[in-house]
């Protein structure tokens, strides 16, 4: 068969969307080109351990091209997406042209300031992994620069940390960042006061996990405040500024970390001309295809689905499900036959908060405690892609329960935070 | 015991010599202050097999902290020393001034491009874990490049690599460099033909390893031929430009990479008045003292230290031994006795050239051959600090050998290489 001639599907983005969506055409009569600026795929529900010093960045990551091997008919290229045109149907990268028959775009999401004045610039995130590897280098350098600062004001500022956001996201780094700092940090900096240190967390809403009911939202915030966190719900942010987060109640807190977990918009490509849904996701039609242009599919975070009236929840399992559907309408259409409606299948939704806790949802019914704590365990550990990353998570799992240490707490690279470095090029490092 | 009425002893740099030297005054009649400017103790050792894509940064780093944890005499700070003044006895870091009764300077060594022009701006270099990964980033940006160039001498450019250095870390390199290429990421390309790779060492003396005998270089040289490295004995190198490498026999090499492994000098701190020995390591007497300075000791690569006519080798051992030997002599200057000279114990040497293959010395007798390479295995292992780093970078090493993969081929993090970034502070990213 010569594989020149077969339909061309490009998948942009090899997050969970792309990743599935290029799993399902493997070995099927099309030719798919992959494309990511990134050459491996992230497991992005652990990214919060990364920025907590729990894990390697690198354990959370799998090469792309290692992925695709056996897969014949998908190749990959390393590539930021310069132009993409749904009507010519091509896309510009690496300074070539890429014509295809098919596509689907899965470039997932990005934070969403929500317009915050400062945000941009002073807040951390954490949507990928270089931006975990800064938070975790951040978080150790504010206690080295408060373990030789005489000056009290300024130490507090140091050892105080704001997490915006009572999502999963914010709640599974909190705990995370509580452990870390109650455990390893207290040993590592003896000379430290632990009643300097702060870590609240900032919500909005009157709970925090709004999508669970409200007792495991109580027990969530309950367990938060027994790890030393402040939790701050009804409380929005309304200024950041350099070394302070103003607050809606009028409040101000002096600090140098501000996490900002509270929103996710999605990654769009410039140039694109596909009309917004709410949360700057793009609007498809039933089948997942953009409208009029038949062939042309959008999966994962960046997906504006609707399910009864709600959106879907940007979430790894609704991705994956997404660029599985995209997939197969696209081999329905190479086929000669029709699209088929995209049909969500809820399999629930689970958050840790740290050793022994989680709360976890199936179906309709809702677990806390040790045992929805194992459920989280086994899923993510399951899903992690590679036997080598499971193995080496599991371990660093097993080693941070024996012997209550958080293992990589080094500030690496050192070209963020190093005292003799000139300048920085990382977007929120203020440097 | 009123611990500020000790006297003060201050080490510079928590590399081999550093630490060992905290390790001896530990619970001793002194008070001891750590300085260096990386949390992290790094085994640098290893460091070449970072830049392999072998092993994970982290795995060959341990926060320095947690080593001090249990020595109370000791304490560590997080800086880059700006000033070390030998005679009013203080030094400048973080804006601050400490005062000491005695110092172990050990502050290591960094890349000697002996003049060469323009290999300060081209060449990468192996000397800390930020050039270990910006290495291993840039390898894998190469073959990512050359996967979507289509002109064919940009892609042999892209796609040959050039280590200068035919000592144990050019040897190394090369011997897993190749491994590297030759095993996983031929199955990663497979549209790049093994013909347009190359990997040349390049050595000015008539032979590799001169430390070792001949009959040892001969196998070496045999052994990285059988890998596919091209070995170039004396053969110089004139001068790095941008893509392009001119060697002393006239010849040019079309290149993006040229890994300099030639030689090392003292890291020596701006501001230090100690006569320089060859090599630019520091003159000592036989004390390891500072000639003039009584109490000021330099221990590890920088120290100059001569044994029958010879200098020291620049090795973890010799390191470890004078960190040793330095701070037992400041305990006999406490206790009012006087300084003894250092007697270096020659445990042999060793270098892998990869699977099944090293280079061994103990005494007077070689080895070559896989049992060198299971004590290569076992001693490196053994000297890894801390239990978490020996098992992980031991089942990194297993999973290798029995799967023949490289684990870590990531490019990240990407702020040196991904088609996105807007310029980069690495030294010698070159962008």
């Amino acid at each position: 068969m010569n594989r020149a001639s077969l339909p061309h599907v490009v998948i942009i983005g090899a997050g969970f969307a792309g990743l599935w969506a290029a799993r399902t055409l493997t070995g099927k009569p099309v030719r798919v080109t992959l494309v990511d600026r990134n050459n491996y795929h992230t497991f992005l529900p652990l990214l919060y351990q990364v920025g907590a010093a729990e894990i390697e960045p690198e354990q959370i990551a799998y090469p792309v091209r290692t992925l695709l091997r056996s897969r014949r008919n998908v190749s990959y290229i390393r590539a930021q997406v310069d132009r993409l045109d749904l009507v010519e149907r091509f896309l510009l990268c690496n300074g070539q042209r890429v014509e295809f028959d098919y596509c689907i775009i899965a470039t997932g999401s990005t934070t969403n300031f929500f317009g915050t004045r400062g945000a941009d610039r002073f807040a951390f995130v954490l949507k990928n992994l270089d931006d975990s590897v800064v938070l975790r280098n951040h978080i150790l350098s504010c206690f080295e620069r408060a373990a030789y600062c005489a000056d009290r004001e300024r130490r507090r500022a140091l050892l105080t940390f704001v997490i915006v956001g009572g999502g999963p996201t914010g709640i599974e780094f909190s705990g995370a960042l509580a452990e870390l700092i109650r455990g390893p940090l207290r040993k590592d900096f003896p000379a430290l006061s632990p009643k300097e240190i702060r870590v609240c967390l900032v919500e909005s809403a009157a709970r925090v996990l709004s999508m669970f009911d409200a007792k495991s939202s109580a027990y969530t915030s309950r367990l938060l405040e027994k790890k030393g966190v402040e939790v701050l719900c009804g409380t929005g942010v309304k200024e950041l500024r350099p070394g302070r987060v103003l607050l809606s109640d009028g409040s101000a807190v002096e600090t140098e970390t501000v996490v900002w977990t509270a929103g996710v918009t999605g990654e769009r490509i410039a140039s694109l001309d596909v009309p917004l849904g709410r949360g700057g996701r793009l609007i498809v039609d039933e089948t997942l295809q953009v409208p009029g242009r038949r062939g042309c599919f959008i999966a994962g975070d960046l997906a504006y689905v609707e399910e009864q009236g709600r959106p879907l929840p940007m979430i790894a399992p609704a991705a994956v499900q997404q660029g599985r559907a995209a997939a197969m309408n696209i081999l329905r259409l190479v086929r000669g036959g029709e699209a088929v409606p995209f049909v969500y299948r809820d399999k629930g939704a689970m958050v840790t908060i740290g050793r022994n806790a989680a709360v976890a949802r199936i179906g309709t019914r809702e677990f806390t405690g040790f045992w929805a704590w194992v459920i989280w365990l086994v899923i993510h550990l399951m899903n992690l892609i590679g036997f080598r990353n499971k193995l080496f998570v599991l371990m660093n799992w097993a080693w941070d329960y024996i012997v209550f240490e958080k293992s990589v707490r080094l500030i690496l690279p050192s070209c963020c935070t190093s005292p003799g470095a000139k300048g920085c090029r990382m977007r929120r490092c203020g440097r």
